[in-house]
Protein backbone atom coordinates (compact mmCIF):
# COMPACT_ATOMS: atom_id res chain seq x y z
CA UNK A 1 0.00 0.00 0.00
CA UNK A 2 2.35 2.32 1.01
CA UNK A 3 4.39 1.73 -2.16
CA UNK A 4 1.70 2.54 -4.15
CA UNK A 5 0.69 5.36 -2.62
CA UNK A 6 4.47 7.20 -3.10
CA UNK A 7 4.27 5.83 -6.79
CA UNK A 8 0.97 7.62 -7.66
CA UNK A 9 2.60 10.64 -5.57
CA UNK A 10 5.36 10.67 -7.77
CA UNK A 11 3.24 10.46 -10.73
CA UNK A 12 1.06 13.15 -9.85
CA UNK A 13 4.37 15.32 -9.23
CA UNK A 14 6.45 14.06 -12.82
CA UNK A 15 3.10 14.97 -14.53
CA UNK A 16 2.72 18.35 -13.06
CA UNK A 17 6.98 19.10 -14.21
CA UNK A 18 5.94 18.02 -17.25
CA UNK A 19 2.68 20.19 -17.76
CA UNK A 20 4.40 22.70 -16.51
CA UNK A 21 7.45 22.89 -18.58
CA UNK A 22 5.22 22.38 -21.85
CA UNK A 23 3.42 25.28 -21.26
CA UNK A 24 6.70 27.53 -20.46
CA UNK A 25 8.06 26.59 -23.65
CA UNK A 26 5.05 27.83 -25.11
CA UNK A 27 4.84 30.93 -23.78
CA UNK A 28 8.40 30.98 -25.80
CA UNK A 29 6.94 31.05 -28.91
CA UNK A 30 4.53 34.02 -28.33
CA UNK A 31 4.05 36.07 -31.12
CA UNK A 32 5.34 39.45 -30.20
CA UNK A 33 2.86 41.02 -32.87
CA UNK A 34 -0.05 39.88 -30.92
CA UNK A 35 1.72 39.44 -27.26
CA UNK A 36 3.94 42.16 -26.64
CA UNK A 37 7.91 41.87 -26.88
CA UNK A 38 8.97 38.41 -24.40
CA UNK A 39 9.95 39.82 -21.39
CA UNK A 40 14.09 40.02 -20.43
CA UNK A 41 12.64 37.34 -17.66
CA UNK A 42 11.19 34.46 -19.27
CA UNK A 43 7.49 34.12 -18.06
CA UNK A 44 7.74 30.83 -15.20
CA UNK A 45 6.23 29.04 -13.35
CA UNK A 46 5.87 30.50 -9.37
CA UNK A 47 5.38 27.21 -7.06
CA UNK A 48 4.01 27.92 -3.50
CA UNK A 49 4.11 24.80 -0.99
CA UNK A 50 1.35 24.90 1.35
CA UNK A 51 0.49 22.86 4.32
CA UNK A 52 -3.18 21.67 5.36
CA UNK A 53 -4.28 22.25 9.08
CA UNK A 54 -3.00 24.77 11.75
CA UNK A 55 0.40 25.19 13.10
CA UNK A 56 0.44 23.13 16.27
CA UNK A 57 -1.98 20.30 14.67
CA UNK A 58 -0.62 17.07 13.62
CA UNK A 59 0.53 16.62 10.08
CA UNK A 60 -1.74 17.09 7.56
CA UNK A 61 -0.07 17.19 4.35
CA UNK A 62 -0.44 19.71 1.96
CA UNK A 63 0.83 20.29 -1.24
CA UNK A 64 2.50 22.80 -3.69
CA UNK A 65 0.41 25.29 -5.95
CA UNK A 66 1.99 26.28 -9.49
CA UNK A 67 0.73 29.29 -11.25
CA UNK A 68 1.71 30.86 -13.95
CA UNK A 69 0.34 34.53 -15.01
CA UNK A 70 1.64 34.58 -19.05
CA UNK A 71 1.36 36.00 -22.17
CA UNK A 72 -0.29 32.37 -23.63
CA UNK A 73 -1.53 31.53 -20.66
CA UNK A 74 -3.08 34.24 -19.11
CA UNK A 75 -3.48 32.59 -15.91
CA UNK A 76 -3.04 28.61 -15.88
CA UNK A 77 -2.44 26.75 -12.20
CA UNK A 78 -0.89 23.44 -12.20
CA UNK A 79 -1.45 21.94 -8.67
CA UNK A 80 -0.93 18.78 -6.79
CA UNK A 81 -1.40 17.97 -3.36
CA UNK A 82 -1.29 15.33 -0.93
CA UNK A 83 -3.76 15.15 1.79
CA UNK A 84 -4.29 12.85 4.78
CA UNK A 85 -6.34 12.83 8.15
CA UNK A 86 -10.03 12.00 9.20
CA UNK A 87 -12.90 13.20 7.42
CA UNK A 88 -15.95 15.40 9.46
CA UNK A 89 -19.11 13.58 10.20
CA UNK A 90 -20.64 15.26 7.32
CA UNK A 91 -18.42 13.38 4.60
CA UNK A 92 -18.17 10.12 6.50
CA UNK A 93 -21.17 9.28 4.79
CA UNK A 94 -20.46 10.73 2.04
CA UNK A 95 -17.05 9.54 0.92
CA UNK A 96 -16.98 5.55 0.32
CA UNK A 97 -15.54 3.67 2.26
CA UNK A 98 -15.47 6.75 5.00
CA UNK A 99 -18.39 5.72 7.68
CA UNK A 100 -16.63 2.67 9.00
CA UNK A 101 -13.85 3.93 9.10
CA UNK A 102 -12.69 8.31 8.50
CA UNK A 103 -9.41 8.07 7.96
CA UNK A 104 -8.68 8.86 4.17
CA UNK A 105 -5.36 9.47 1.91
CA UNK A 106 -5.39 11.30 -1.18
CA UNK A 107 -2.87 12.97 -3.71
CA UNK A 108 -3.47 14.50 -6.91
CA UNK A 109 -3.30 16.74 -9.75
CA UNK A 110 -5.40 19.79 -10.46
CA UNK A 111 -5.40 21.63 -13.69
CA UNK A 112 -6.71 24.60 -15.40
CA UNK A 113 -5.87 26.61 -17.69
CA UNK A 114 -7.25 30.06 -19.11
CA UNK A 115 -5.45 31.14 -22.76
CA UNK A 116 -5.80 34.78 -23.48
CA UNK A 117 -6.07 34.03 -27.10
CA UNK A 118 -9.96 33.95 -27.71
CA UNK A 119 -9.36 31.10 -30.18
CA UNK A 120 -7.46 28.81 -28.40
CA UNK A 121 -9.16 26.59 -26.03
CA UNK A 122 -9.34 27.08 -21.88
CA UNK A 123 -8.85 23.51 -20.35
CA UNK A 124 -9.46 21.36 -17.27
CA UNK A 125 -7.70 18.00 -15.97
CA UNK A 126 -7.44 16.36 -12.43
CA UNK A 127 -6.28 12.92 -11.32
CA UNK A 128 -6.02 11.45 -8.31
CA UNK A 129 -5.76 8.23 -5.94
CA UNK A 130 -7.91 8.42 -2.87
CA UNK A 131 -7.70 5.81 0.21
CA UNK A 132 -10.21 5.14 2.52
CA UNK A 133 -11.00 1.56 3.91
CA UNK A 134 -10.83 1.31 -0.14
CA UNK A 135 -8.83 2.77 -2.66
CA UNK A 136 -9.78 4.19 -5.97
CA UNK A 137 -8.44 6.71 -9.11
CA UNK A 138 -10.96 9.08 -10.22
CA UNK A 139 -10.38 12.16 -12.92
CA UNK A 140 -10.67 13.45 -16.30
CA UNK A 141 -10.12 16.26 -18.60
CA UNK A 142 -12.12 18.67 -20.41
CA UNK A 143 -11.49 21.34 -23.17
CA UNK A 144 -13.10 24.54 -23.43
CA UNK A 145 -13.07 26.92 -26.18
CA UNK A 146 -14.35 30.11 -25.68
CA UNK A 147 -15.65 30.94 -28.99
CA UNK A 148 -18.80 29.41 -30.69
CA UNK A 149 -17.16 28.43 -33.73
CA UNK A 150 -15.12 25.80 -32.04
CA UNK A 151 -17.87 24.64 -29.92
CA UNK A 152 -19.05 21.78 -31.92
CA UNK A 153 -18.31 18.26 -31.39
CA UNK A 154 -17.29 18.34 -35.36
CA UNK A 155 -14.72 21.17 -34.79
CA UNK A 156 -11.27 19.13 -35.75
CA UNK A 157 -10.07 20.85 -32.54
CA UNK A 158 -12.74 18.94 -30.20
CA UNK A 159 -12.12 15.65 -32.86
CA UNK A 160 -8.34 15.76 -31.64
CA UNK A 161 -9.00 16.44 -28.16
CA UNK A 162 -11.62 13.68 -27.90
CA UNK A 163 -9.74 11.32 -30.13
CA UNK A 164 -6.61 11.38 -27.79
CA UNK A 165 -8.58 10.24 -24.65
CA UNK A 166 -10.09 7.53 -26.66
CA UNK A 167 -7.11 6.16 -27.53
CA UNK A 168 -5.97 6.07 -23.86
CA UNK A 169 -9.45 4.57 -22.82
CA UNK A 170 -9.49 2.15 -25.65
CA UNK A 171 -5.90 1.23 -24.52
CA UNK A 172 -7.23 0.07 -21.11
CA UNK A 173 -10.51 -1.42 -21.91
CA UNK A 174 -13.29 -1.11 -24.36
CA UNK A 175 -15.92 -0.31 -22.37
CA UNK A 176 -14.75 2.81 -21.08
CA UNK A 177 -14.59 5.60 -23.65
CA UNK A 178 -18.39 5.69 -24.15
CA UNK A 179 -18.86 5.83 -20.11
CA UNK A 180 -16.67 8.29 -19.32
CA UNK A 181 -17.43 10.59 -21.91
CA UNK A 182 -20.96 10.88 -21.32
CA UNK A 183 -20.29 10.83 -17.50
CA UNK A 184 -17.98 14.28 -18.28
CA UNK A 185 -20.78 15.78 -20.83
CA UNK A 186 -23.44 15.12 -17.73
CA UNK A 187 -21.39 16.32 -15.01
CA UNK A 188 -20.11 19.73 -17.14
CA UNK A 189 -23.36 21.00 -17.54
CA UNK A 190 -25.12 24.06 -16.46
CA UNK A 191 -28.96 22.72 -15.93
CA UNK A 192 -30.05 26.48 -15.60
CA UNK A 193 -28.68 27.73 -18.85
CA UNK A 194 -29.42 24.18 -20.44
CA UNK A 195 -25.92 24.35 -22.11
CA UNK A 196 -23.00 22.49 -21.78
CA UNK A 197 -20.00 23.70 -19.99
CA UNK A 198 -17.54 23.27 -22.91
CA UNK A 199 -16.99 20.42 -25.57
CA UNK A 200 -16.42 17.59 -23.48
CA UNK A 201 -13.84 15.18 -22.89
CA UNK A 202 -13.57 12.20 -20.30
CA UNK A 203 -15.02 11.74 -16.41
CA UNK A 204 -14.40 8.83 -14.12
CA UNK A 205 -14.36 8.25 -10.31
CA UNK A 206 -14.30 5.41 -7.73
CA UNK A 207 -12.40 3.61 -10.09
CA UNK A 208 -11.21 0.11 -8.65
CA UNK A 209 -11.56 -2.64 -11.08
CA UNK A 210 -9.68 -5.05 -8.52
CA UNK A 211 -6.20 -4.62 -10.58
CA UNK A 212 -4.96 -1.07 -9.04
CA UNK A 213 -1.25 -1.35 -11.35
CA UNK A 214 -4.19 -1.49 -14.30
CA UNK A 215 -6.13 1.46 -13.00
CA UNK A 216 -3.04 3.29 -11.74
CA UNK A 217 -1.59 2.99 -15.81
CA UNK A 218 -5.08 4.00 -16.92
CA UNK A 219 -4.54 6.93 -15.12
CA UNK A 220 -1.20 7.69 -16.26
CA UNK A 221 -2.32 7.34 -19.83
CA UNK A 222 -5.17 10.06 -19.35
CA UNK A 223 -2.76 12.73 -18.28
CA UNK A 224 -0.48 11.75 -20.71
CA UNK A 225 -2.87 12.06 -23.15
CA UNK A 226 -3.88 15.36 -22.04
CA UNK A 227 0.15 16.13 -22.42
CA UNK A 228 0.09 15.37 -25.44
CA UNK A 229 -2.97 17.07 -26.79
CA UNK A 230 -3.83 20.32 -25.09
CA UNK A 231 -0.40 21.79 -25.74
CA UNK A 232 -0.54 21.05 -29.14
CA UNK A 233 -4.09 22.72 -29.53
CA UNK A 234 -2.91 25.86 -28.02
CA UNK A 235 0.65 25.80 -29.79
CA UNK A 236 -2.22 25.58 -33.41
CA UNK A 237 -3.80 28.41 -31.89
CA UNK A 238 -2.14 30.76 -29.59
CA UNK A 239 -0.50 33.01 -32.59
CA UNK A 240 -3.87 33.49 -34.69
CA UNK A 241 -5.00 36.92 -34.64
CA UNK A 242 -7.84 37.90 -32.68
CA UNK A 243 -10.63 40.88 -32.34
CA UNK A 244 -11.96 42.91 -29.45
CA UNK A 245 -15.65 41.74 -30.18
CA UNK A 246 -13.80 37.79 -30.04
CA UNK A 247 -12.68 38.88 -26.45
CA UNK A 248 -15.77 40.10 -25.69
CA UNK A 249 -17.03 36.91 -26.62
CA UNK A 250 -14.05 34.70 -24.13
CA UNK A 251 -15.25 37.22 -21.21
CA UNK A 252 -18.94 35.81 -21.41
CA UNK A 253 -17.91 32.08 -21.81
CA UNK A 254 -15.51 32.30 -18.84
CA UNK A 255 -18.70 33.85 -17.02
CA UNK A 256 -20.65 30.41 -17.78
CA UNK A 257 -17.27 28.85 -16.45
CA UNK A 258 -17.34 30.73 -13.34
CA UNK A 259 -20.60 29.75 -12.77
CA UNK A 260 -20.44 25.92 -13.07
CA UNK A 261 -17.15 26.06 -10.36
CA UNK A 262 -18.86 27.97 -7.72
CA UNK A 263 -22.63 26.72 -8.63
CA UNK A 264 -22.32 22.74 -9.16
CA UNK A 265 -18.45 21.67 -9.12
CA UNK A 266 -17.75 19.03 -6.61
CA UNK A 267 -14.29 19.32 -6.21
CA UNK A 268 -14.86 23.29 -5.22
CA UNK A 269 -16.98 22.47 -2.93
CA UNK A 270 -15.52 19.56 -1.62
CA UNK A 271 -12.07 21.64 -1.40
CA UNK A 272 -13.71 24.76 0.46
CA UNK A 273 -15.38 22.60 3.12
CA UNK A 274 -12.52 20.86 4.18
CA UNK A 275 -10.20 23.11 4.56
CA UNK A 276 -8.44 22.78 1.36
CA UNK A 277 -6.14 25.76 -0.50
CA UNK A 278 -8.74 28.24 -0.87
CA UNK A 279 -6.29 30.16 -3.54
CA UNK A 280 -5.43 26.99 -5.10
CA UNK A 281 -9.37 25.72 -5.37
CA UNK A 282 -10.41 29.61 -5.95
CA UNK A 283 -7.40 29.55 -8.81
CA UNK A 284 -9.78 27.86 -11.29
CA UNK A 285 -11.72 31.08 -11.61
CA UNK A 286 -10.89 32.90 -14.83
CA UNK A 287 -8.65 36.12 -14.77
CA UNK A 288 -11.53 38.29 -15.62
CA UNK A 289 -15.19 37.16 -16.74
CA UNK A 290 -18.68 40.25 -18.27
CA UNK A 291 -21.95 38.90 -17.94
CA UNK A 292 -23.63 41.64 -19.89
CA UNK B 1 -56.36 38.03 1.93
CA UNK B 2 -56.52 39.33 -1.67
CA UNK B 3 -56.71 42.73 -0.77
CA UNK B 4 -53.34 42.29 1.30
CA UNK B 5 -51.98 40.77 -1.85
CA UNK B 6 -52.98 43.53 -3.71
CA UNK B 7 -51.93 46.48 -1.64
CA UNK B 8 -48.33 44.44 -1.53
CA UNK B 9 -47.91 44.04 -5.18
CA UNK B 10 -48.62 47.38 -5.39
CA UNK B 11 -45.84 48.75 -3.32
CA UNK B 12 -43.19 46.81 -4.84
CA UNK B 13 -44.41 48.38 -8.00
CA UNK B 14 -45.00 51.64 -7.13
CA UNK B 15 -40.91 51.34 -5.00
CA UNK B 16 -39.60 49.92 -8.20
CA UNK B 17 -41.02 52.97 -10.70
CA UNK B 18 -39.53 55.30 -7.51
CA UNK B 19 -36.14 53.52 -7.54
CA UNK B 20 -36.00 53.50 -11.65
CA UNK B 21 -36.94 57.72 -11.81
CA UNK B 22 -34.62 57.91 -9.46
CA UNK B 23 -31.49 56.01 -10.92
CA UNK B 24 -32.42 57.32 -14.44
CA UNK B 25 -32.24 61.00 -12.85
CA UNK B 26 -28.11 60.51 -11.67
CA UNK B 27 -27.94 59.00 -15.10
CA UNK B 28 -28.44 62.87 -16.06
CA UNK B 29 -25.89 64.03 -13.69
CA UNK B 30 -23.08 61.95 -14.57
CA UNK B 31 -20.04 64.52 -15.16
CA UNK B 32 -18.99 64.20 -18.41
CA UNK B 33 -15.28 64.63 -18.00
CA UNK B 34 -15.57 61.36 -15.81
CA UNK B 35 -18.42 59.60 -18.10
CA UNK B 36 -17.68 60.72 -21.45
CA UNK B 37 -20.84 63.05 -23.40
CA UNK B 38 -24.45 62.20 -22.84
CA UNK B 39 -25.96 60.02 -25.12
CA UNK B 40 -28.26 62.01 -27.37
CA UNK B 41 -31.03 59.34 -26.00
CA UNK B 42 -31.04 59.62 -22.17
CA UNK B 43 -29.90 56.18 -20.47
CA UNK B 44 -33.19 54.33 -19.21
CA UNK B 45 -34.37 51.46 -17.93
CA UNK B 46 -35.32 48.26 -20.29
CA UNK B 47 -38.23 46.75 -19.05
CA UNK B 48 -39.16 43.47 -20.17
CA UNK B 49 -41.77 41.49 -19.00
CA UNK B 50 -41.63 37.48 -18.66
CA UNK B 51 -44.36 34.79 -17.54
CA UNK B 52 -43.25 31.48 -15.16
CA UNK B 53 -44.03 28.42 -16.82
CA UNK B 54 -44.09 27.37 -19.94
CA UNK B 55 -46.71 27.75 -22.65
CA UNK B 56 -50.23 25.99 -22.68
CA UNK B 57 -49.99 25.30 -18.52
CA UNK B 58 -51.86 27.07 -16.19
CA UNK B 59 -50.95 30.40 -14.91
CA UNK B 60 -48.29 31.11 -12.71
CA UNK B 61 -47.61 34.46 -12.35
CA UNK B 62 -44.18 35.88 -13.56
CA UNK B 63 -42.74 39.56 -13.56
CA UNK B 64 -41.01 42.23 -14.85
CA UNK B 65 -37.37 43.01 -15.18
CA UNK B 66 -36.33 45.88 -15.42
CA UNK B 67 -32.14 46.22 -16.24
CA UNK B 68 -30.23 49.52 -17.03
CA UNK B 69 -27.05 49.68 -18.31
CA UNK B 70 -26.08 53.38 -17.95
CA UNK B 71 -22.95 55.47 -17.02
CA UNK B 72 -22.97 55.83 -13.40
CA UNK B 73 -24.75 52.84 -13.40
CA UNK B 74 -22.79 50.20 -15.24
CA UNK B 75 -25.39 47.69 -14.62
CA UNK B 76 -28.34 47.95 -12.53
CA UNK B 77 -31.82 45.53 -11.86
CA UNK B 78 -34.66 46.43 -10.53
CA UNK B 79 -37.31 43.38 -10.88
CA UNK B 80 -40.59 42.92 -8.92
CA UNK B 81 -42.30 39.51 -9.72
CA UNK B 82 -45.18 38.14 -8.39
CA UNK B 83 -45.60 34.06 -8.95
CA UNK B 84 -48.02 31.35 -7.33
CA UNK B 85 -48.44 27.35 -7.52
CA UNK B 86 -47.44 24.59 -5.74
CA UNK B 87 -43.84 23.72 -4.47
CA UNK B 88 -41.72 20.87 -5.65
CA UNK B 89 -41.18 18.22 -3.17
CA UNK B 90 -38.02 19.52 -2.60
CA UNK B 91 -39.42 22.83 -1.47
CA UNK B 92 -42.42 21.47 0.42
CA UNK B 93 -40.18 20.33 3.59
CA UNK B 94 -38.15 23.64 3.59
CA UNK B 95 -40.81 26.35 3.18
CA UNK B 96 -43.04 27.65 6.22
CA UNK B 97 -45.97 25.92 6.17
CA UNK B 98 -45.75 24.32 2.93
CA UNK B 99 -45.47 20.85 4.24
CA UNK B 100 -49.39 20.92 4.91
CA UNK B 101 -50.29 22.48 1.34
CA UNK B 102 -48.17 22.70 -1.44
CA UNK B 103 -49.47 26.12 -2.82
CA UNK B 104 -47.72 29.38 -2.47
CA UNK B 105 -47.43 33.03 -3.68
CA UNK B 106 -45.08 35.23 -3.37
CA UNK B 107 -44.81 39.14 -4.76
CA UNK B 108 -41.52 41.35 -4.31
CA UNK B 109 -38.86 43.58 -5.64
CA UNK B 110 -35.30 42.91 -5.89
CA UNK B 111 -32.81 45.72 -6.52
CA UNK B 112 -28.80 45.07 -7.52
CA UNK B 113 -27.05 48.15 -8.22
CA UNK B 114 -23.39 47.83 -9.73
CA UNK B 115 -21.76 51.55 -10.03
CA UNK B 116 -18.71 52.11 -12.35
CA UNK B 117 -17.07 54.23 -10.03
CA UNK B 118 -15.51 52.62 -7.71
CA UNK B 119 -16.07 55.28 -5.56
CA UNK B 120 -19.54 54.96 -5.34
CA UNK B 121 -20.91 51.46 -3.62
CA UNK B 122 -22.87 48.67 -4.77
CA UNK B 123 -25.98 47.96 -3.38
CA UNK B 124 -28.14 45.48 -2.90
CA UNK B 125 -32.57 45.46 -1.78
CA UNK B 126 -35.24 43.26 -1.51
CA UNK B 127 -38.10 42.54 -0.16
CA UNK B 128 -41.03 40.05 -0.45
CA UNK B 129 -44.41 38.93 0.97
CA UNK B 130 -45.00 35.15 0.67
CA UNK B 131 -48.23 33.22 1.73
CA UNK B 132 -48.32 29.20 1.68
CA UNK B 133 -50.85 28.33 4.74
CA UNK B 134 -48.63 30.67 6.88
CA UNK B 135 -47.94 34.47 5.59
CA UNK B 136 -44.46 36.44 6.15
CA UNK B 137 -42.61 39.46 5.20
CA UNK B 138 -38.70 39.24 4.17
CA UNK B 139 -36.04 41.32 2.74
CA UNK B 140 -33.30 43.73 3.71
CA UNK B 141 -30.43 45.70 1.83
CA UNK B 142 -26.89 45.90 2.08
CA UNK B 143 -24.27 47.93 0.97
CA UNK B 144 -21.23 46.49 -0.80
CA UNK B 145 -18.62 49.68 -1.17
CA UNK B 146 -15.90 48.48 -3.70
CA UNK B 147 -12.69 50.01 -2.16
CA UNK B 148 -11.28 49.05 1.30
CA UNK B 149 -11.26 52.61 2.54
CA UNK B 150 -14.80 52.40 2.12
CA UNK B 151 -15.34 49.00 3.74
CA UNK B 152 -15.53 50.21 7.62
CA UNK B 153 -18.65 50.48 10.06
CA UNK B 154 -16.68 53.52 10.90
CA UNK B 155 -16.94 55.52 7.58
CA UNK B 156 -19.36 57.91 6.98
CA UNK B 157 -21.34 56.52 4.17
CA UNK B 158 -21.67 53.16 6.13
CA UNK B 159 -23.25 54.90 9.06
CA UNK B 160 -25.46 56.88 7.12
CA UNK B 161 -26.36 53.81 5.19
CA UNK B 162 -26.56 51.78 8.61
CA UNK B 163 -28.42 55.24 10.08
CA UNK B 164 -31.68 54.98 7.49
CA UNK B 165 -31.83 50.97 8.15
CA UNK B 166 -31.98 52.08 12.07
CA UNK B 167 -34.44 55.02 12.35
CA UNK B 168 -36.78 52.47 9.89
CA UNK B 169 -36.61 49.87 12.40
CA UNK B 170 -36.78 51.70 15.09
CA UNK B 171 -40.22 53.06 13.90
CA UNK B 172 -41.64 49.88 13.72
CA UNK B 173 -39.69 47.74 17.34
CA UNK B 174 -36.97 48.81 18.97
CA UNK B 175 -35.56 45.15 19.24
CA UNK B 176 -35.83 45.22 15.15
CA UNK B 177 -32.22 46.91 14.47
CA UNK B 178 -30.01 44.89 16.38
CA UNK B 179 -31.40 42.03 15.67
CA UNK B 180 -31.75 42.37 11.80
CA UNK B 181 -28.26 43.62 11.63
CA UNK B 182 -26.77 40.99 12.75
CA UNK B 183 -29.20 38.40 10.46
CA UNK B 184 -27.39 40.52 7.82
CA UNK B 185 -23.83 40.59 8.85
CA UNK B 186 -23.99 36.38 9.66
CA UNK B 187 -25.88 36.04 6.29
CA UNK B 188 -23.99 38.07 3.79
CA UNK B 189 -20.67 36.56 4.67
CA UNK B 190 -17.79 34.53 2.43
CA UNK B 191 -16.67 31.91 5.20
CA UNK B 192 -14.43 31.14 2.42
CA UNK B 193 -12.32 33.54 2.78
CA UNK B 194 -13.15 34.77 6.27
CA UNK B 195 -14.26 38.22 5.24
CA UNK B 196 -17.74 39.82 5.07
CA UNK B 197 -19.55 40.54 1.33
CA UNK B 198 -19.79 44.51 1.95
CA UNK B 199 -20.72 46.68 5.54
CA UNK B 200 -23.63 44.85 5.78
CA UNK B 201 -27.61 46.60 6.22
CA UNK B 202 -30.35 44.74 7.77
CA UNK B 203 -31.83 41.30 6.88
CA UNK B 204 -34.80 39.50 7.86
CA UNK B 205 -37.52 36.98 7.20
CA UNK B 206 -40.41 34.72 8.39
CA UNK B 207 -42.08 38.35 9.75
CA UNK B 208 -44.97 37.34 11.19
CA UNK B 209 -45.82 39.76 14.29
CA UNK B 210 -49.74 39.15 14.22
CA UNK B 211 -49.96 42.42 12.97
CA UNK B 212 -50.23 41.91 9.38
CA UNK B 213 -50.33 46.09 8.56
CA UNK B 214 -47.64 46.79 10.97
CA UNK B 215 -45.63 44.38 9.10
CA UNK B 216 -46.59 45.25 5.90
CA UNK B 217 -45.39 48.90 6.91
CA UNK B 218 -42.29 47.99 8.20
CA UNK B 219 -41.51 46.49 4.69
CA UNK B 220 -42.89 49.63 3.15
CA UNK B 221 -40.11 51.73 5.09
CA UNK B 222 -37.44 49.14 4.68
CA UNK B 223 -38.20 50.21 1.11
CA UNK B 224 -38.34 54.22 1.29
CA UNK B 225 -34.93 53.79 3.67
CA UNK B 226 -33.43 52.82 1.28
CA UNK B 227 -35.09 55.02 -1.88
CA UNK B 228 -33.17 57.60 0.60
CA UNK B 229 -30.55 56.62 1.43
CA UNK B 230 -28.83 54.98 -1.46
CA UNK B 231 -29.27 57.26 -4.21
CA UNK B 232 -27.93 59.87 -1.93
CA UNK B 233 -24.58 57.91 -1.59
CA UNK B 234 -24.77 57.35 -5.30
CA UNK B 235 -25.00 61.28 -5.52
CA UNK B 236 -22.14 62.10 -3.29
CA UNK B 237 -19.46 59.58 -5.10
CA UNK B 238 -20.42 59.63 -8.46
CA UNK B 239 -18.40 62.37 -9.53
CA UNK B 240 -15.06 61.42 -7.54
CA UNK B 241 -12.10 60.80 -9.97
CA UNK B 242 -11.08 57.27 -10.22
CA UNK B 243 -8.11 55.70 -10.86
CA UNK B 244 -7.12 52.46 -13.05
CA UNK B 245 -5.95 50.69 -10.17
CA UNK B 246 -9.44 51.53 -8.04
CA UNK B 247 -11.36 49.99 -11.19
CA UNK B 248 -9.05 47.27 -10.65
CA UNK B 249 -9.50 47.02 -7.22
CA UNK B 250 -13.32 47.29 -7.77
CA UNK B 251 -13.33 44.08 -10.28
CA UNK B 252 -11.53 42.16 -7.57
CA UNK B 253 -14.23 42.98 -5.04
CA UNK B 254 -16.81 42.18 -7.63
CA UNK B 255 -15.55 38.71 -7.87
CA UNK B 256 -16.09 38.23 -4.59
CA UNK B 257 -19.99 39.20 -4.73
CA UNK B 258 -20.07 36.68 -7.40
CA UNK B 259 -18.12 33.93 -5.77
CA UNK B 260 -21.26 34.90 -2.77
CA UNK B 261 -24.19 34.88 -5.14
CA UNK B 262 -23.01 31.56 -6.45
CA UNK B 263 -22.30 30.00 -4.03
CA UNK B 264 -24.04 31.28 -0.53
CA UNK B 265 -26.86 33.41 -1.39
CA UNK B 266 -30.43 31.46 -0.93
CA UNK B 267 -32.06 33.36 -3.59
CA UNK B 268 -30.05 32.63 -6.37
CA UNK B 269 -30.26 28.57 -5.59
CA UNK B 270 -33.64 29.05 -4.84
CA UNK B 271 -34.62 31.19 -7.78
CA UNK B 272 -32.58 28.56 -10.41
CA UNK B 273 -34.45 25.90 -8.67
CA UNK B 274 -37.95 26.60 -8.86
CA UNK B 275 -37.78 28.02 -12.52
CA UNK B 276 -37.61 31.64 -11.79
CA UNK B 277 -36.36 33.77 -14.56
CA UNK B 278 -32.38 32.98 -15.20
CA UNK B 279 -31.92 36.34 -16.96
CA UNK B 280 -33.49 37.93 -14.01
CA UNK B 281 -32.03 36.23 -11.32
CA UNK B 282 -28.28 36.18 -12.95
CA UNK B 283 -28.57 40.16 -13.47
CA UNK B 284 -27.41 40.15 -9.98
CA UNK B 285 -23.56 39.11 -10.97
CA UNK B 286 -21.54 42.09 -11.63
CA UNK B 287 -20.99 43.62 -15.35
CA UNK B 288 -17.11 42.46 -15.27
CA UNK B 289 -15.13 40.79 -12.62
CA UNK B 290 -10.96 39.51 -12.38
CA UNK B 291 -9.54 36.86 -10.01
CA UNK B 292 -5.74 37.52 -10.05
Amino acid sequence: MESQKQQAKSWFEELRDSLCAAFEALEEQADPTLYGQAPKTPVRFERTPWKRGKDGEPDQGGGVMAIMKGRVFEKVGVHVSTVYGEFSEEFRARVKGADKDPRFWASGISLIAHTRNPHAPSAHMNTRLLETTESWFGGGGDLNPMLEDYRSQSHEDSKEFHGAFKAACDKADPAYYEKFKKWCDDYFFLPHRNEPRGIGGIFYDHLQSGDWQADFDFTKSVGKAFLSVYPTLVAKRMNQKWSEEERRQQAVQRGRYAEFNLLYDRGTQFGLKTGGNVDAILSSLPPMAIWD
